[in-house]
């Protein structure tokens, strides 16, 4: 942490105990690791924009919760193990001390659960929204880490959990079920870490489905095979998209899900059941190919054409 | 790189040829490090906020190149070579192609110069100003990384360059050898790699001369009596003060110097002689001491309470 002037009070109060030994309680200008022997590192990192990736009014420590979450998950989906992680803050003029202290509150809840420590990071305060930007170091055995680019002609396609929830917790904040899902994603570190050696290729799903197949698709130098009908479905969502066939659409495009997407050779089919639902094939060309219903076609023939979306609200075009 | 809409052809076009292979060219979730046996790793990061760190009508290259330098004087100060960075940045919204292009090019230029590459990182378009976050990675043998806490009575303290430069180049953009240091700081990293096994401690100036050593003497438990007419003074600082002696005070705590700030033992004087200017000594007790034209005493004695900011405007408390 370099910082200065009331920053150190505000630091020493509330960040210092988030840090660990490596991060030497941030009295220094940098952490230190000693990397395990015999094991890679893996970075990542995202940035948290209010208005953009979060409601403004969104709890504090919800949203600190999410900056580690939705980078717990793309280290999920590599088959890491999370180690650490860095952090800088800009909070808006006339931040409170307590919205501060729910955020820290957050964070420290999130680092239990995870097994983190804070290893450094700046704050400060900015004439604009709220802007967190988090770094997470993860390790894998060497040589274990599971790329975009594995994916073969043969495989099966699998994706955890269910599909939709956050983007449609988003627009249906009124339905809890949902709400929770776009509050707070759950990193599926435990089945990424057991996919090492499984997987040939992985993602975590945060700019929707179909756009994170294509980017699998385009990695790998393959095309995917995606059952529409097969893809699973929350039963808060499927009600929703009883009543508008066009919820549909969204649920598949929205992002914000945080669930892993893989490919595995048709071996493993076994190996993986009940661990993740099996939603295609891999097969030789290039790109995404959908299937529901009995018809079979590119996305834009599902009016899919616009591949997913990050970012709800508030994104412009650089 | 988790992306999402346009960004796409943003990160394509100007970003991934900043990547390395360790970037795995910005196609997966993350990067992949295999750490080189018998080295630590250092981790530092800092945040930029337009308006606040630095002035929003800077060259865009140069506002990139002072990001990534600021972190690398971190890494400088604690005796690393520098491996790579991630990098977010939020883009105020109806930023041009042509100041990305010039940032991207800032970004090209300064990983040439100092051998480093993008490891990952997010852009987005956000309501804000540009806020750029940057983590740093470096390396030290297993066990040299210098701290801040190694300073002990009978040390003697030293500082590189010259100080003031920065915060006087902010007050004065007329000054050409000043602006360029305020805009483009020179982190010290072939000095401060030479100090490993030689100095007993170490921070790299962001707050100020006077707050910086402060840091040490806490971290250390000690007192650094610092001689102010020891302090190096660039011609252009000593013109200013000649025409106004309170601008002294200023070079002290002005901060953004990015020179090092170091302890080391007496008996390594003459090895570290034209590396650094020797400023003062390490003594029993606690906090800061200056002495200047035969007078002594705590900051406060000279005016200089108020132990450095880091941001010159449009910083608030939080």
């Amino acid at each position: 942490m370099t910082t200065g002037g009331g920053e150190f009070d505000l630091i020493a109060r509330h960040f210092a105990p988030l840090a660990g030994p490596q991060g030497l309680n941030l009295l220094d200008d940098a952490a230190l690791l000693s990397p395990q022997p015999g094991y890679d590192l893996v970075f990542t990192a995202d940035a948290l924009i209010g208005g953009v990736h979060f409601r403004p009014h969104d709890p504090p420590d919800f949203i600190a919760r999410k900056a580690l979450r939705v980078n717990l998950s793309d280290l999920a989906a590599k088959g890491a193990d999370p180690v650490g992680y860095l952090l800088t803050i800009a909070w808006p003029i006339g931040t409170t001390s307590q919205t501060i202290e729910q955020f820290v509150q957050g964070l420290a809840h999130d680092q239990a659960e995870f097994g983190i420590r804070l290893f450094g990071g700046d704050t400060t305060v900015g004439p604009g929204p709220l802007t967190i930007s988090l770094t997470a170091i993860g390790q894998v055995p060497a040589g274990t880490m599971i790329r975009r680019s594995g994916a073969r002609p043969g495989d099966l396609i699998f994706v955890s959990g269910t599909i939709g929830d956050g983007a449609l917790g988003l627009d249906h904040p009124e339905i809890t079920a949902l709400n929770q899902r776009y509050l707070l994603p759950e990193p599926r570190l435990t089945l990424g870490q057991s996919l090492r050696g499984q997987a040939t290729s992985s993602i975590d799903i945060s700019d929707g489905l179909i756009a994170d197949a294509a980017h699998i698709a385009k990695a790998s130098g393959v095309c995917l095979e995606l059952d529409l009908d097969r893809v699973p479905l929350s039963p808060e969502v499927r009600e929703l998209i009883s009543a508008d066939p066009s919820v549909f659409a969204r649920a598949l495009t929205g992002g914000d899900d945080y669930e892993i997407l893989f490919t595995a050779p048709a071996a493993n089919r076994n190996l993986l059941a009940g661990r993740a639902s099996e939603i295609g094939c891999v097969t030789p060309g290039q790109g995404v190919v959908l299937s529901r219903k009995g018809l079979k076609g590119d996305p834009a023939k599902f009016g899919l054409g616009d591949l997913g979306y990050r970012h709800r609200f508030g994104e412009g075009s650089a």
